[in-house]
C-alpha cells in the first residue's frame, strides 16, 4: 500500500483519509488498538511526521486516544451515515473547513455584537427564521444555514470576514450538507439543539453582548464538529 | 461633504478614513472632543449607524475615547511616517486585514505548535534568520516577515490557513510595508522588539507550546496593530 | 440621598445597587434614559468614577446599554423573582463572584479534560445524576450544582482551584439558590437547558476534549449570569 | 522507593516532585528516556492514573515530551539556581500557583482596562516604578512585584481577584522570590525583558485596551511560569 501526494493534497491528510476510512468501515473498531506508528510507517510506506500528523488530526477530533506508554485506541466510530452524505476523502476536508471557521467566525461574531446595525439584525433574523421553519419541517436548509453565518459575518463590519467564508464557500455547502443531514436523520431533538445554537449566536448579537456572541458561535461549531464525527451520539 | 460610496466599500470605512485623515493632518489634536454623532450625521449626510460604526473603529483602533455622556476625544494622533508610508484611504483596509489576520494566525500558531514537522521548524527559523539579519541591517524586510507568517501558516498542517493568508496576500504585504517601514525609521529598540516578538512564536511551536504559541502569535500581532496606529510611541 | 461606604464595600457597588434596584422596582423602565453622570455624581453624593464604574457594572450586566452621544438607557429589567430570591443588596455580589467564576473555571475544566482519572469522572458523574433527578422532580438542587462544580474543579489536578471556589463557597450557594431557583419558578424548558449545559461539560471532560470542557463551562457560567439578571427571558 | 501521601498533598504531586527532582539532580538528562508508565507504577508503588498525572504535569511544564509510541524524555533540564532558590518540593506548587494566576489575572486585567479610575492608575505606576528601578538595581524586587499584580487586581473593580490574589499570597511571594532570584543571577537582558512586560499590561490598562491587557497579562504570566522551569535559556 503506497500513498502517492495528490496535487495540493498533504500525505498526513491522505493518511489521515485511508485510517478514517478503515474506522468507518469496522475493519478497527471501538477499543481496538491501531498499528504502532513503525508498522504504520511501514504499511503506507510513509515518513514518521506523516503518521504522527494523521494520528495527531484523529486524535483532534476525537476519533482515537493515545494511553500513554500503551498506544493509540480507537475511540469513536463516526456514523455509516456520514459515508452515505459524504465521500470518505471528502471527511478530512470538511474538518479542516471546521478548523478554520472556528477561527474566523469566533471572532466576526464577537465583532458583530459591537458593531452590527439594524440591516445586520434584519438579515440575521431572517436567515434564522428560514432555518427555524426549515429544519421544523424536516427539511436540510444549508442555504439558511449559510446565509445566517455570512449574516453575522457581515454584521462584523469587516468586510474580509465575509470575503473569507465566501472563499471557502464550497466547502461549507458540502459540511452543512452533511451536519445537517446527519440532523435530519436524526431525532427532533437534535434539530431543537441546531435550533437553538443559532438563536443563541443572534441573541447576544442582538444585546450586544460580545463575549457571549464570540462564545455561542464556537461553542456551536464546536458542536457541528462533533455532530460530523460522532454520528452515533446525540449532539 | 458628501461620502459616495465606493464599490463593494463600506460608508462607514469611507467616514472612519476621512475622519482619521482628519485627525493626521492635525485639525482635531490629542484631547480634542470630536463633533457630536448628530453634527457627524449632518456634516457628512450619513445615517446614524454609518457614524457608529466609523466611531467604533477608531475607538478599536485606539485612537478615540468616549467618556461617558461627555463625548468622543481623539485619544493618539498617528505618526506623519505613517501617510508618508501609505495612503490615508488605505489605513482603514490595513487595520481591517490585521484584525481578520489576529483571528486566523492565533488559531494557526497553536496548531502548528502541535503538529509542526522537522521541514516545517526549517521553514520558519529561515524566514526568522532572514528577517532578523535584514532588521539589523536596518531595511524592510517585508519578504522575510510574510514567509515567516506563511510558514507558521503550513506548519499547522491544515492548508486552509496558509490559503487564506494568500488571499489576503496584497493587503499583508502593503501592512507589513507599513509596519516595519515604520519600525525601519524608529530606533533599534524597535527593531529589537519585532525580532523578539518573532522569536517567541518560533520558539514556543519549536518546544510544542500550543498555548504559549498562539498566545505568542496575537500578542505579536495585536501590538504590530498598535505600531500601525500609534507612530510616536516606541512598542 | 448620601451613599455611606460599609466595610470592605466599594461605593461603586453600593452606587451599582441602588440603581439596580430602582430599574427592579420600575422606577427606570425598559426604554427609559437613565440621568447623566453629572446628575447621578450629585443625587448620590458620589464621584464621576464612581457613577462610571457603577454604570460599566450595569453595562456588563446588559442591564443598560449606552448610545454614543445620547446617554445611558435601561435595556433590561429583571424579574420581580429575582427579589423574592434575594435582596437586591446581594445582587451586586453574586454578578461579582459569576466573574471570578468564568475565570477560574474555564481553565479548570479545560485541565480536568486533561488530567481527570476514574475517581473524578464518577463524582462528577454522581453529582450530575442527583442534579438532573433533583431538577426533573421540580426541586432546587443547590448542593449537587456546588458539588458538580466542585469535582470539576478537583478533576483538574491543581488542588487550587477547588480551593478557590470553597473561599468563594458562601457566595457560590447563594448564586446557585438564585439561579436554581429561577429555574424553578419557570418551565421543565429552563430546567432541561441546565441539565444539557452541565451534560456537555461532563462528556467534554469524558472524551477528554480540553477546548470543548473550557467552552461549555464559559457557555454555562455566561448563561447562568444571564439567567440571573434576565429574569423574564427563557433562556 | 514508597510515596506516602502527606496531608492536602496529592500523590501525583509527590510523585511530579521526586520525578523533577532526579531531573535536576542530573540522574536523567536532556533527550533520556524516563522508564514507563508500568516501571514507574512498581517503582514508587503507586497507580496508573498517579503516574500519569505527573507525567501530564512535567509535560505541560515543558520538562517532558511524549513521542507517541516511544516512550517519554526528558525535554528541559531546569536551573540548578532553582534548586538554590526553592526546595524542589515547592516547585510543584509554584507551578500550581502559576496555574490559578493564569486564569485570574488574565481576566482581572482586561476588566482593570475597562473599569480603571485614576487612583488605579496611580497605584499601577508607582509599583511599576518601584519594580523598574529596583530591577536595575540588581535588586529582587518582590513586594514591587507582588503589589503591582494586585493593584491591577484591584483596578478591575470586583474586589473578589484581589482577594483570591491575597488567598494565594504566600505561594506568589514564594514563586516570585524563585523567579526574579533568577532573573537577579541572569543577565540585564532578562530584567528588561520582565519590565518591559510589566510595562505592557500597564500601558494597555491606561488606554482602556481590554484585548491588549488581558493578553500582555497572560503572555507576561506565561513568560514568567517558562523562566521558573527553563533556568537555563534566556527569556
Amino acid at each position: 500500500m503506497k500513498l502517492v501526494p495528490g496535487r495540493k493534497e498533504r500525505l498526513g491528510d491522505q493518511l489521515y483519509g485511508q485510517i478514517l476510512d478503515q474506522i468507518i468501515a469496522g475493519t478497527y473498531r471501538e477499543g481496538d488498538k491501531l498499528p504502532s506508528e513503525s508498522q504504520i510507517c511501514q504499511a503506507f510506506q510513509v515518513s514518521r511526521p506523516t503518521v504522527r500528523e494523521a494520528l495527531m488530526r484523529l486524535h483532534a477530533d476525537g476519533l482515537v486516544a493515545t494511553r500513554q506508554g500503551s498506544g493509540t485506541f480507537v475511540q469513536k466510530r463516526p456514523s455509516g451515515h456520514l459515508t452515505r452524505l459524504a465521500p470518505v476523502s471528502d471527511i478530512a476536508g470538511i474538518l479542516r473547513c471546521m478548523e478554520v471557521r472556528m477561527a474566523l467566525e469566533d471572532r466576526a461574531a464577537g465583532l458583530a455584537a459591537e458593531r452590527r446595525g439594524a440591516a445586520d439584525l434584519d438579515r440575521i433574523e431572517r436567515a434564522l427564521a428560514a432555518l427555524r421553519s426549515s429544519l421544523e419541517a424536516g427539511a436540510v436548509p444549508v442555504q439558511a444555514d449559510y446565509d445566517f453565518h455570512r449574516a453575522v459575518a457581515t454584521a462584523s463590519g469587516n468586510a474580509l470576514f465575509a470575503e473569507m467564508l465566501e472563499v471557502l464557500h464550497e466547502t461549507i455547502h458540502q459540511s452543512m450538507t452533511v451536519a445537517l443531514g446527519i440532523t435530519h436523520t436524526r431525532s427532533k431533538e437534535r434539530a431543537r439543539r441546531v435550533i437553538e445554537e443559532h438563536e443563541a449566536i443572534a441573541e447576544a448579537i442582538q444585546r450586544r453582548d460580545a463575549e457571549g456572541a464570540s462564545l455561542a458561535m464556537r461553542y456551536h461549531l464546536h458542536r457541528a464538529r462533533q455532530r460530523v464525527t460522532d454520528g452515533q451520539r446525540e449532539l
